[in-house]
Formats: structure tokens, sequence, C-alpha cells
């Protein structure tokens, strides 16, 4: 564990640090054998591929859930890592295959809104549309494309193949807005965007944005109520373990997203809450007083 | 990424080329450890190996969806990849460890059956009883042979023993024949082999063989008939999505088999269909009238 | 995959034999990004990680679950492996965070008592207490300490860290102490320490330990029985095979401990058996008449 230094430590980060990395986001699953068989169409390509998987337990065609993780996930990643997500209701018609270059980072997916938080960050971008046949296996199946298209494209890039040489450049992506939290000085109005696999239902309203709202408006972080449909919630809490097994609780979690969560129990069965439901905060009635 | 080639690259190609791949296929689930102590054992004989896991969730000693997804998978590898596979009912007793080379790729297996499919392709085939217990781990259990004789056999080929090495040449493996497609001008009766985690049920109807067989009959492909036991599905859809949730579909799958799903549903349950039952393709009534 | 020897393969495996191994043990899940975001904070400190994945289901916040799960899996590997064990159910609090060297390996984790088996092991041990910062990512969340300290420290290890550096010495980790089997001539008590995903009840009693029982008591291997509540078992089976579904069984399993089974069934849920609960081993009535 110890290196020693030299010559051979030079040159084992010379060569190690060269290691391509790939991540991999599917709704594929992981007991049918698909993501194997992408990772060895990959590797005939490029076989010094560093594979990392996100998840291929994502809700069947969440384009939403694949964005969310993907915009959450690649910055934690080494610059120049490639980021391969295949949710792709489309499979099979003429949606087009993307490659983008962006915040240092190369991403690969259907042209279905998926990118579009990526997309919509400022800063340089490079979007082509990868059309070239040469880039993809010699047959191409109807149902498969993360195998027959998508992972040939990973493995051509991750193995040195400028991203303008896989098809023409395009400036018009699918993107699929969804909308951002609205701040007034009254309330903040977000929304559930990921249900995670405890059924804990993750908005999209960060901490940082929270804590810049609470302290704009001169409201103390402790004393909110958080309201979705039926379901009122008194407070932050700092840690999953404050409440009792059963009670509904609020908290900012491992994505820095305020969340709602049953303590010990699945938030989205019990609530009957799903991706897009409307989530609001406001001070609690008396402050100050 | 982008490799700027000369003696670096030149180095770091031929270095990392030569990383073994070893696929992994078991039905041990990933829940308990036992993949990860496999993993474990065989980067204490060749530490340089590159893991690529198809699927720990095979049902539990079903051998027959083994041979399937081992057939399917391999041939996405790279020339010379191993590719260790575990159903074992049969551990604990004496059924022989086969280490088999074929088709340019090596396999690892218990001899029951699971390597049929490759073992009755043509081509030269090197078929080793590894009764050699010096490549084992010294302590043999009498419930885990995935670590104790089959991650070791792997781990020592990947390190470049050659295979005859690891016991004597056989030529009497253990073959589980399942009926393979019947065609006549007026039907194809072809059976379920396999059921992913939808639910979907896998024929050993391939693409070509159907396209074949409509043209030689003169059939138009899209008006055909699928029927198992009580169910009928009319015509082979392009895509999963061209039919409404609930319905019944059939469509030419990532597996490139015929496949009868039930959109957004679990046929497997809906229908009561197991591996092994018969499914018949026929022209449709009425055809060319 | 035959390495002809000579200057590039003594290279090589000078070169990737150095790879540091981060084996990875939670209760995250596979599904929301979490463990893959994990690896990517790694791979930024130490680009060369070699991961294995040890679970990511264990049941949530079972320090038990975890501990047993390391302490049995982390001699497979080989030594300078680092073992980076996750449960947290104090994330968020003021628990501290362990790295400790000993049997050869390196463990990373909460001081909650995760690693009291392999900190009661005879042998050198060092046990640090990581409380420099500089060796987190530098904003540290409430809730994915799993991320931000954890993984941070485990990755500067494996780039090449003294632990000593990570923080003070410390002698007092947090140990929790779990009844090890009782022997006395008459009978044997042990307990439930682990339940598989097949719902398998694995007890804390070894082969070892229980053939050393039976030989200095003069008992027949065969011949016991197990009890636990209302539960009675005749006998200890040599495979999971030999029983009928639906039937009892003991058998010794691939953690080399008596497990409590049902062929074919889930026994935790059958017997309604939970981790804790005693188990008695006796020699069946009327041996040696």
């Amino acid at each position: 564990m110890n290196n020693s230094g030299g010559f051979g430590q030079t040159l084992q980060n010379a060569i190690l640090t060269q290691r391509p990395i790939v991540t991999l986001l599917t709704d594929f699953g992981t007991t049918d054998g698909f993501i194997g068989v992408m990772k060895g169409v990959m590797l005939q390509i490029a076989p010094d591929i560093h594979f990392v998987d996100i998840s291929h337990e994502l809700p069947s065609f969440s384009i939403e859930s694949a964005a969310f993780l993907n915009a959450w996930s690649y910055g934690y990643f080494p610059p120049g890592a490639l980021h391969l997500c295949v949710v792709d209701p489309g499979v099979g018609s003429s949606r087009r295959a993307l490659v983008v270059e962006t915040q240092g980072h190369t991403f690969i997916a259907p042209d279905n809104g998926l990118l579009t938080p990526v997309l919509t960050l400022s800063g340089d971008k490079i979007i082509v549309s990868a059309a070239k046949p040469e880039y993809w296996l010699s047959k191409i199946s109807n149902t498969f494309h993360g195998r027959d298209v998508f992972a040939p494209l990973a493995a051509h890039v991750a193995r040195g193949a400028a991203i303008t040489a896989l098809g023409e450049e395009i400036s018009d992506p699918v993107l699929v807005h969804t909308p951002p939290p609205v701040f007034t000085p009254e309330r903040i109005e977000c929304r559930i965007q990921y249900i995670d696999h405890f059924g804990n239902l993750v908005t999209n309203l960060t901490q940082p944005r929270f804590d810049q709202w609470t302290q704009q408006n001169g409201y103390d972080k402790r004393r909110v109520v958080i309201q979705s449909g039926d379901v009122v919630i008194n407070g932050i809490s700092e840690t999953y373990s404050s409440q009792n097994p059963g009670e509904l609780t609020a908290v900012f979690d491992g994505y820095d997203c305020l969340e709602i969560a049953v303590t010990q129990g699945n938030a989205a069965k019990h609530l009957q809450i799903n991706i897009g439901q409307k989530v609001v905060i406001q001070p609690a009635a008396g402050k100050g007083a």
C-alpha cells in the first residue's frame, strides 16, 4: 500500500491515471445480462476502461429520474470521465444519439431530454448527433441500442476519438424542462423530482437555496412548515434518526435536497405521492410572535 | 481522455490490453458477500483481473437460465475472456469441475449441463475435468465451490496456466439438451427458454431463423399468430412501446429472440407460463386472401 | 491470456499488482447512485483503485450484520486490501470515524461497533480516530458521511497516506459484544447472527468448533438435535439439496457456520426467527443405546 516513489511510481501514475472512467446509468436492471454485455462491447473497443455503475434500477422509462441522478452524480468524478446514460423509451425509433462535452465531462445518451440539466448549465458545450454507423456495432437491433449504439460510442470516445468525429454538431437537443423551485418572500414552491428505493421523496429544493431564502427573509430555519397535498410536516430535522419510527420527517438528504421521509417506512407508498407533486414550504405561523 | 500516442501510449496499450477479463454468472445474489469473496480469492492469485458481472440473480439452480445467458453473452467479450458460471445444485457431490476452451473463449463451470450450448457449437474444443486440488483453495467446503474450486481455477487460467494443467482432458461432459425450434411450412414450434426480471417470456426462436422461415414460405412477417396455451397474440410488434399498457405483445428482444410480454406488466405471472412451455407461430388465417 | 514473460511481463506485474483494492460494504442499496458517487470521490484521489463490492443490501442500520460480513469476508482478500464498511445510524452525530490496521488489512468504518470482531482478534492493531478534515471532502453533509468522510479516507490510504496521518491513535473504540457460543458437555448454546437474502438463519457456531465438541464428548456428528424456540431439527445435512422442498434443514453453510434453512423456502419468515435468537444443539436422545 505504501508506494515508494521513484521511476516505478511515476510510471504507474502516468499509466493508471489515464484509464478512462465510464459511468453507467440505466433502467435495464442487473439480472438479465444486459449491463455485462454492454461492458463486453466496450472492452472490445477500449480494453482499459474503468467502469463505475451509478444505477441500473431506475424506474422503467423515467427520463426525469435519470436526468436527476446523472446531473447529481457526474461532478463527483474526475474531469474527463464519460457518463453513459440509457433510459430510452424511444428505442427503435429515429430519436438521435447524443454525445455532449460540457463541464469537463462527456455524456452519452439518447436525445430525449435526459441530459436537460447538464445542457442548461452555463459553460461551453459541444453537442453531437452521433449518427455515423461506423462508431456503432455493425448490426443494430430494434430493442437494445444501449449495446448496439451507446456502448460503442462511449468506448470510441474512451479510446480517444474526438466527439466531433462521431457525427454532426447540433444545437437543438431535446430539452424536457421541469419547473424549478419558485421563491417568494412568503413561501417556496418546489416539487418531487426523485423517489429513492426506500420510498423517500426527494424535492428539487437544495439546502443552499433554502438557507439563502430563510436568511433573506429573516426566518428561523427550524421553524418552517412543509406541505404537500394533505401532508403537513413541522420543521426540518437534522438527521433521519431524529424522529420515531413511522413518523413523517423532512430532512436535507445525501443529494443535498429537501426530502420527505417516513422514519423506517416508505413515504411514497404511505402518502401516495409521486414524481411531479408540488411541495410548499412556509414559515411557521406565529413566527416572531 | 485524448491520448497523445508515443512511447507512453504504446506502453499503456501493451500493458492494459493484457488484463484478463473474467465474467461472472451465478445464482448467488449480491447481498450476502459471496461474489465479493470469490473476487477476493481470484485477486490473491491474479491481481490484475478485470471483473465483469453478467448476473447473480439467476433463478436458484436454474441450469437452463444460466446456459442461455452464458451462451448469449460471451460472444460480446473480447477473445481470450474467461467466463465463470456457477449454478451448482450438485455442490458437495462428486460432479466434476469443467474448464473448456472453445470459440476463442474459456469457460469454467460445474459439469451439470450449463455449458451445453457452447459445447454443442462446431469448432475446436478442449474440455478438462479440473480435478487437481493444487489449483483449488486448500480447504474445500461442502456448500461453496464457487469460492473454493471455481474461482481459483478461473484465476489460475487468468494468470496464465494452461487449462490442460488443471486436470485430465475428457470427452463426456454432461449435456442437457433442450428441444430446438421445429420449422415446418405451416408452423414454427419453439419454447420459453428464459424469463427476465420483468417477467417477459423469452423463446428460443431467433429473428434470423424467423425471417428465413417467412421468406421461404412467402409469409408476411407482420401477419403471424403467436399461440401458447390459451394465449393468442396477433402479429409481432417492432418495439415494446407499440402496445397499450396491460396488452399482450410479441417482439424480437435484446437477446434477438421472440419474446412474449405484457406492456408494463409481468407476463410470466399474468399468464402463468414457465420455462419449457411450448409456443407456436403460424401465418394469420386468410393470408393472401 | 498466455503471458510470454520478459520485460513487459515483469513490468506489468510490478505495476498492476500494486493497484490498491478497496472493498465496499454498506446498507445504501445500489439503486440510488450513492455507491457510484463514493467511487467517484475515491477515483479523484486515487485513480488506480480496484473496487470490489461485498454487499450494499445489508438490513438498514444493522451493525451486527455488517460486522459479521466484514469479519467473514476480509480474509479472502490479499494482504494490504482496504475494507470500507459504512452502516452508520449515527451519521450527522459526533461518532468518530475509525481507520484500523490489523491482520495485515486496513478497515475504514464509523466507530459504532461494526469493527468489533476484527478489533477483538489477537494481533497488532493501530486504531486511529480520523478527525483531520483535510482528509475529508471540503463540504460535509449531515446525511452522507460515506461520501464525505469515509470514501476520502479510504482513498487517501489507498494512495499511500499512513493511517496515523489521518488523526490521533485511540485505544477506546466502541465495541459491541455479542455472546459467543457456549459449550458444555451436554449442549451448545449459540445464536442467529445473520439472515441471508434467502431467509436462511446463520448461527455463530462454526464447523471446526462443532467438530471439536462432538469429538471431545464422543458424539456422533450426524445424531444431534437443533432447537430454537418451537423449532426442532434432527441432524445436520451434508448439503442443501438433501431435504425435500419445504422441509427444515440444518447445514454448515458457505460462511462455515451452522445454518437453519427451509429447503426452497424462507426460514426467517416461516419461523418468525430474528437475529439474536438462541439456538441449542444437543446429542440425540438414545445415543449409544
